[in-house]
C-alpha cells in the first residue's frame, strides 16, 4: 500500500468543523480499520475504495466512548461489507488508546477479529508525523485575519511538541520520526471544559457549548485587572482588559446563578481552559528549546474562538518566537498512527525521501494540473499518481 | 520603630487558619494602619500597643472587597481611638492593591486622613522578606506526617519565587530584596475556585467549600487514567489513580448536576486549581533556575488539602528538587509590605546585619530563655529584647 499523493477531499478548503476524509489515490487495497478510543471519543479510521477511482479513502468517524457499542456496531457493518467483497480475508484491527485496553474483550468477542494492541503515544507521532510530511493543505496557522493559513511540507519537520488536547492534555517532545518522549501534560482539559459546561449551562452537546461561547461576553463572569485597579496596572504591562481572575466575578456577587447568563459563562470557561493550556504549552516548548508546537485532539473541533486563544497564548508568552499549528484531522491523530500500523512497510512512506519526492511533483506541477474530480458535493482535490 | 525581635502570638504554633498577630517587642509609637484591598478580599495590618506591656502587637484582619465600606468603618474606628491619645497627630494610611486605586478617593474622603498608594508587588516583597528575615515561627513546609515543619530563618533568602494566589495568581522573581519581576501569572486562581464552587455547589464561603473538599471524593467526578485504561498507563508513569481529566466523568454520565456531590465537586476543584498553580509555578521556577518557591495569599488559608496538593505538585515535577514554603502570614504580604513603608527607616531593618543579629541571639538562646507570657488565651512567644 502506497500512501504517497494523499490529499484531502473537502468542498472546499477552508470548510471548519468534522474532519474531512482523505483520498489516497494509489492504494489497491481493501477496507483497514483502526479505532483510537478515548476517555470521552473513540475514532475510527477506515480506508475504503469508491467504485470506479484509482485508490480510495480515508474515512474519519467519531463516537462518544460511553456508547461505545454504536462504535462496535459501525465497525461490525464496516467488516460485512469487507467480508462480502473479500470472504477468505482474516481481519485485523488496530486499537489505541486507553479503550483499547479497558474494552479489549468487548471488541474482539464482538467483532471475531483480532484486535491489535498499539500503544497511545507512538500512534500520535506516527499519525501527526504522517499527516505532517504527507498531506498537502494539512497544518495551518490561526490567526483572525487568515483563520487558515496553510503551512508548507517543512523540509524537516523535527523537532517539535505536540500538545493534544482530548479528555485531558498530553504534551509530547518529538526529535525525529522515531524519537519522542511525554514531557508533560494537564488534567486540565476538553473533559473539564465539558463537564463544567454541562452542569453549568445545561448545554447537551460540545457543539452547543463552542456555539454559546460564540455570543458570550467574559466580562460579565470575569474579574479583569481593571475591576480591580480601575486603570491597567501598567507598570508590570497588564492592561485593564487583561483577566486576572477567570469567573473571578461570580462569587462577589454573592453567586445566584441566574444571574449569570451561559453564554458567558461558556466563553469565559474557554478561554480559561485554553489559556492554560497555552502556557503550560508555551512553558514546556521554552524548556526544551522547541518552537513549532502542534496542538492536536478532538477539543479543537477547529473552532475558532478556541485557535485564536491558543494562537494567542502562544504569541504573547513566546514574545513572538513560537508557533502554534493547526492540524485538519487534528482529532484523528491515534486513529491514524494506529491506521499505519498495518503494514510495516507503510512507516516507512512517512521518510524524508518519499515526502521529498512529493514535495517536488507538488513545487513541479501548477495548481491546475493537480487532478480535481468532483463527485457529488465533494471536490477531491488529488495529486499525481505514483505507482507503488 | 524597631521591628527586631517581633515574633507571631498565638494559642499554639500548630494552630492553622486565621493569621496570628505579631508581637513587636520594641516598639515604642502608636498605631499605624496599612491596607491591601485586592479583587476579593481587602486585607488590614495595624499596630496596637497593649497596656502595662513593652512593644506592641500587629493585628491582621481581612473583610470581602464587595462590603469595602466595613473595611472602611472598622478602619475608621481605629483611627478616632489613636485620635482620642494623640489627638494632634498627623495620620497616613498605606494603601496597596487595586482598591488602594479603584477606591482611593472613597477611602480619602471617608476617612479624612492621607491615603498614599504604594505598588502592590513593591509591597507584596517588602511584606514577604520582612516575614522571612525577622519573623521566627512564619515559615514551614507542609507534609502530611508534619503539617507545620518550620524553616530555620536562611542567611540569604535570595534569590526565591513568590507565588502569590489571590482572586488571580501573581508569579514573581525575586533576586534581592529590592530586585524583582512579575514573570508569571494566572487567571486560574482563588476566584475562580471561589466562583465555581459557590455555582456549583451552593456553598457561601470559601471557608464552607474547604469544608466540604474534605469530605469529598475527586474520582466520582474526575476521570483517572484507570477509568480510560483499566489500569496503569505504566510505560509513560501514569498510574490508575492519576488524574486524567479533571471533572472528565462529568459530561460522559451525561450531566445531571443532581448526581454528584457537592463535596466531590469541592475536592475535584481544589485538587484542580492547586495542582495547575503548582505545576506553572514548578515549570517558571525551572525555568529562571530557582528552587525556592513560597506561596502567599488568601487563597491557601492554612488549609491542608491545598499545601498539600501544592507541595505534591513542587515536589513531584521538580523530582525533589524545589520545595514548597508556606507562611502562616501568607495573605498578608502586601498589607504588612505596605505597613513597612510608614517609615523608610524601617526597610533597613530587614537587612541582613539585623537578620543574622536576630537569628544569633535565638541560636544562643535555649528555647526555655525566651521570654514567654500568657495573656487569656494567647501564648506570647516573645524574643529576647533589643533597643532601638
Amino acid at each position: 500500500m502506497n500512501l504517497v499523493g494523499a490529499s484531502i477531499c473537502d468542498e472546499e478548503m477552508l470548510v471548519q468543523g468534522e474532519a474531512r476524509d482523505i483520498q489516497l489515490p494509489n492504494t489497491e487495497h481493501v477496507s483497514q480499520i483502526s479505532v483510537d478510543v478515548g476517555g470521552s471519543l473513540a475514532k475510527v479510521v477506515y480506508f475504503s475504495r469508491k467504485a470506479g477511482t484509482k485508490g480510495g479513502r480515508l474515512n474519519f468517524r467519531k463516537f462518544e466512548t460511553e456508547k461505545i457499542d454504536e462504535c462496535i456496531a459501525f465497525i461490525s457493518r464496516l467488516l460485512d461489507e469487507s467480508r462480502a467483497h473479500a470472504p477468505e480475508r482474516e481481519f485485523v484491527i488496530k486499537a489505541t488508546g486507553g479503550g483499547a485496553h479497558l474494552y479489549y474483550e468487548k471488541f474482539r468477542d464482538r467483532l471475531k477479529v483480532k484486535i491489535d494492541r498499539e500503544d497511545e503515544m507512538e500512534c500520535l507521532i506516527t499519525g501527526l508525523n504522517f499527516l505532517i510530511t504527507e498531506i498537502p493543505f494539512e497544518v495551518f496557522t490561526y490567526s483572525e485575519t487568515n483563520p487558515m493559513c496553510f503551512e508548507e511540507t517543512p523540509d524537516d519537520p523535527f523537532p517539535y511538541m505536540l500538545v493534544n488536547i482530548g479528555s485531558g492534555v498530553s504534551i509530547l517532545k518529538v526529535t525525529s520520526a522515531n524519537t519522542f518522549e511525554r514531557i508533560s501534560g494537564t488534567s486540565l482539559g476538553g473533559g473539564t471544559l465539558w463537564g463544567l459546561l454541562s452542569l453549568l449551562t445545561g448545554a447537551k452537546t460540545f457543539d452547543e457549548m463552542l456555539e454559546a461561547s460564540q455570543e458570550g461576553d467574559n466580562k460579565n463572569v470575569d474579574m479583569l485587572v481593571g475591576d480591580i485597579y480601575g486603570t491597567d496596572y501598567s507598570k508590570i504591562g497588564l492592561k485593564s482588559t487583561t483577566i486576572a481572575s477567570s469567573m473571578g466575578k461570580v462569587f462577589k456577587k454573592n453567586a445566584d446563578k441566574r444571574q449569570f447568563k451561559p453564554e458567558d459563562i461558556s466563553r469565559s470557561l474557554l478561554y480559561m481552559v485554553s489559556n492554560n493550556i497555552g502556557q503550560i504549552a508555551y512553558l514546556n516548548a521554552q524548556a526544551h528549546g522547541l518552537s513549532r508546537i502542534y496542538f492536536g485532539g478532538c477539543f479543537i473541533r477547529g473552532h475558532p474562538i478556541t485557535m485564536n486563544t491558543l494562537s494567542y497564548a502562544i504569541n504573547f508568552w513566546s514574545k513572538g518566537s513560537m508557533k502554534a499549528l493547526f492540524l485538519r484531522h487534528e482529532g484523528y491523530l491515534g486513529a491514524v498512527g494506529a491506521f499505519m500500523k498495518h503494514h510495516t512497510s507503510r512507516r516507512n512512506s512517512r521518510s524524508f525521501s518519499l515526502t521529498e519526492q512529493l514535495a517536488q511533483k507538488l513545487a513541479a506541477t501548477e495548481p491546475a494540473d493537480l487532478e480535481v474530480t468532483l463527485a457529488q458535493d465533494t471536490l477531491d482535490v488529488v495529486a499525481a499518481e505514483e505507482s507503488d
